[in-house]
């Protein structure tokens, strides 16, 4: 074969500044979760078919990634239900295992298989690899990365307020400047959805809703009437609705109007307990009464993360409470509450604005110039002692100076370490920047704390 | 379903101190690959299929896990193949990626694909999970972590030295006392066989050497008589390489014998040339002319990592040299020379030895008393400040103590934190480690920094 070699559409490889990158944020989310006693689980890649089927509907169903059985069990093919049509028991007779599609059903399986074993309230987080057969387009992949915390077994609304704390001390550490994390709550959606009369369509509701970023308020509306027959006389709650642009405002609009039943009574009281709890909070937390997010999952409170620079990028967070998590495997149910971080997005943001910092995509720090193995020999020790603090890479070969130099200039080196005939009889080690062009003498025998450069 | 759900054979679920420990060593091993200057990337988890195909042999290409393509294309399923028992035109008809099996094919298939970008000598290192159909048994399972450092497009001896270091480096940084590198040429094995003039039994009598630590020299002796027809004459010269237990016995021993053409004197000098660089290591680095390994793929120095504490665990590392990395996606070749660290056998080995640091393994530190909303309150910026060091959990609820403390024991918190309606009228809070029991106050208002626990 001598085609070059290509990966499969929607996949890609990291290259080693991406991956640094990647490292330098996942790693600063792994410390904010672990902070905040956060255990930190790995799942298997794959599960179980019937773990992963029936939990992400239809559409999701058909983007589960699905391993073949190996070996001759592949023979074991109904051709009968291929025949049929019946495409489902067709992969059912050749595949046992799928690809993990996200970090909450195998979460839910995880509580509910070690249920005996974890003692609750249980802090764990997630960093793994989700797969997904979507069709590939730009900036959209095959395999990502979802970074997830959860804390199972706890209904105390303290948690609606850590989640905050933890999306703030994250983007705070990744260097943002200008973020906004809204807040809202299912049953508050559900009681303005009741008082405007159209419960009996809440997901219609709240699916034109979505739209207010994109199309604005007006022609929300106009959808309402046109497609719910929203009445006119609910056309100036909703614009105050739209209009309560501040959470303060937002809660007395609640308390005004969308206290019906204890459900949203329960939901205004943990609002208030949130709001509350979160004065002072490093960014923006906006009670936004239009968020919805999530509503086939989340119970409570829903989270989404926006940032205010570039808002187009949509959400970089996003999370909330359910109360259902492990209902679909065993009686003993649990609830929790989540959050997760969009990797790629974040990736983007912190691209676009430079908010990597320098140090973290430069790692090519000295490159020690070969002038054969007798000289390497010689300052082994110097180079194993730099190397307790800084990057240090031995050119391999002993080839001309000028290809050596060449290398160090296109890979990006800080600086080179020369030692030669001439450096070995004047017994020092010549230190060269290469931004600079500076260069230093260090005496051999002298201590590498007195290097300076 | 009410069932108990379960993860597939030969997969596990990494609970917190698991996953605490084997960050512990990979986080060791990745500072130990950049302190030598190589470049992290990451592969996709699926390649296509005709990028892995025929590169593992026949037995390898069926532990490969297939993944079934998506949606309706698993309808073209070729059942006349399957039929006439032509499994693998079969598996084609509905398969078109791959799980990854090393991560050799797709640092070739990564090289091949992106060599015009890639600066040669190209250090990378890479420690991403595979996936394997072996049948699962005890320890061995199907999805698992490799930790590979190659060096590609550079012949420099140089470079078989620095592997040793690196593997010296790493252990050394994980605590280990007592390891051995083993090191061998692949030419030298040849000379050996062609001497004892076995050289068309090649690999049929590098099996039977391989067999020498479990049955010892005399049965390995008896079967290369009794399988190869070994001629008496060559049993002394045998015993001489079995003994030959220090490396520079070993090297006087190939200069006396072994060296009969270009290749085993090319060998020879490239061996001298590793030990003469690798005085002074910290571990023992012994040329065994026994050790036999990879040679299907390794054309050069190969390496082999054991543990002298617990030998029985076998190889703990491996690598070598080899010459034909790309040959089989394109023209331009690269040679290269690499090394993988045994992650699930380093991780046993640890285990066993106690040799993960204790705060690695308890990451439960300060759990905060929840007496209310109002307390956690109050004491916010006290454990956010206490963050920036130190791991805090605040109880979720407020319920009784009894249980809070209970919480507390049975997860291993080392101190609670106990801030209610006494302490905020004596306005201190109290830090009572529950280990030695004892109990410490700090003003509300003294800096964290003064605290001392």
């Amino acid at each position: 074969m001598s085609m070059k070699p290509t990966i499969p559409k929607g996949t890609r490889d990291y290259h080693p500044e991406i991956v640094l990158k990647r490292n330098y944020i996942t790693d600063i989310i792994r410390d904010v979760f672990t902070k905040y006693g956060y255990l930190e689980i790995q799942t298997p890649s794959f599960e179980k078919r019937e773990t992963l089927s029936g939990k992400y509907g239809n559409e999701g169903d058909r983007l589960i990634f699905n391993i073949l059985n190996s070996g001759e069990k592949v023979r074991k093919a109904d051709i009968k239900a291929l025949n049929e049509n019946k495409t489902t028991e067709f992969i059912n007779s050749i595949s046992e295992k799928a690809l993990r599609y996200d970090l909450t059903v195998p979460l839910a399986r995880y509580v509910s298989q070690h249920q005996n074993e974890i003692k609750f309230p249980f802090r764990r987080f997630q960093i793994q690899n989700v797969w997904r057969a979507d069709r590939p387009q730009k900036g959209r992949y095959q395999e990502f990365t979802q970074c997830d915390a959860d804390v199972i077994g706890s209904d105390s609304t303290y948690l609606e307020h850590e989640m905050i704390q933890m999306y703030s001390n994250v983007f705070k550490n990744l260097g943002f400047q200008k973020i906004q994390i809204k807040v809202n709550h299912r049953e508050i959606l559900s009681s303005i959805c009741r008082k405007i009369e159209l419960n009996d369509n809440f997901i219609d509701f709240v699916t034109i809703l979505d739209k207010l970023n994109k199309i604005g308020s007006e022609k929300v509306i106009y959808e309402l009437k046109d497609k719910l027959g929203l009445k006119d006389k609910f056309c100036p709650l909703l614009n105050q609705i739209f209009e309560s642009n501040n959470s303060s405002h937002a809660l007395s609009l609640i308390n005004e109007q969308f206290i019906d039943n204890d459900n949203s009574k329960k939901a205004f009281s943990e609002l208030k307990t949130l709001f509350d709890l979160t004065l002072n909070n490093k960014f923006d937390v906006l009670l936004d009464l239009t968020l919805a997010r999530g509503l086939d999952y989340y119970t409570g409170v829903i989270y989404e993360v926006v940032s205010l620079t570039n808002s187009e990028i949509g959400s970089i967070g996003g999370g909330g409470r359910y109360k259902n998590l492990t209902e679909r495997f065993n009686a003993n149910n649990l609830s929790g509450i989540g959050i997760s971080f969009g990797l790629e997005r974040i990736y983007h943001l912190m691209d676009d604005n430079n908010l990597f910092p320098d140090e973290i995509t430069s790692p090519n720090d000295i490159l020690v110039i070969n002038f054969g193995n007798e000289f390497i020999h010689d300052i082994s020790i110097i180079v194993n002692e730099l190397r307790t603090e800084r990057n240090v890479s031995i050119y391999p070969d002993f080839v001309k100076l000028s290809k050596q130099f060449t290398y160090a200039d296109k890979n990006k080196y800080n600086y080179v370490l020369i030692y030669g005939k001439e450096e070995a009889e004047e017994k020092v080690i010549k230190i060269k920047n290469l931004k600079t062009g500076d260069e230093n003498k260090h005496k051999l025998d002298d201590s590498i704390k007195n290097y300076k450069f």
